[in-house]
């Protein structure tokens, strides 16, 4: 019987989740709106759908992580967000903890033959 | 006012909840019972301690990621986890979503000066 997708699809959920948080918290050294975010993201190879990525936002402001200012650019009122300074001292103890696990998984899973030189 | 304690520290869950999930079944690609998994895990850097780490692998044995059998070494029954072949499909998928993550992140996150030579 093979794995049930669901269990996968929960599994890769879980991996994705944390990394995707210091994905947007690391974006955000710079200020965007919305928009420019998820294309900044999605450059880097991070696809999150606007109904993820936006309660995140909200979440992440509520918590202090982030700040926001509603502002016109193109004649459309934006919501731009920034890191708040707690966000950068988080984004820094959290990019520690993310180099710690990716050192430990390095030793721990198989090295692939398609990895090639490192860029 | 700076960042709660606790707030940092659920992201910092977060971050280390999927991951831990594939140490577990990289490293259960030999087999190990619960002590010796430890062990292997904490010699790779990743600490986690037994009341996390039996709900995990019970919950991966009853989604079909891992088998186990009771086995008597040095004259006491131990239960010997080893990953399944669903298993290590998953695993395979994991590892490549984790490897596209960390490509992504490298390219987001700040570069740290004590990084050094990669091993």
């Amino acid at each position: 019987m093979p794995i049930a997708a669901d269990i996968l699809e929960a599994l890769r959920l879980e991996l994705r989740r944390g990394t995707l948080i210091l994905a947007v918290l690391g974006t955000l050294r710079a200020e965007q709106y919305g928009y420019s975010l998820k294309t900044r993201l999605a450059e880097a190879g991070v696809d999150i759908d606007e109904g993820a990525l936006y309660p995140m936002l909200r979440r992440l402001e509520t918590q202090g992580l982030l700040v926001s200012e509603w502002r016109e650019e193109g004649k459309r009122q934006k919501r731009f967000y920034r890191l708040s300074a707690d966000g950068a001292r988080a984004l820094e103890q959290l990019t520690a903890e993310w180099r710690a696990m990716n050192a430990a998984l390095n030793s721990i899973l198989p090295k692939t033959n398609t990895e090639g030189g490192r860029p």
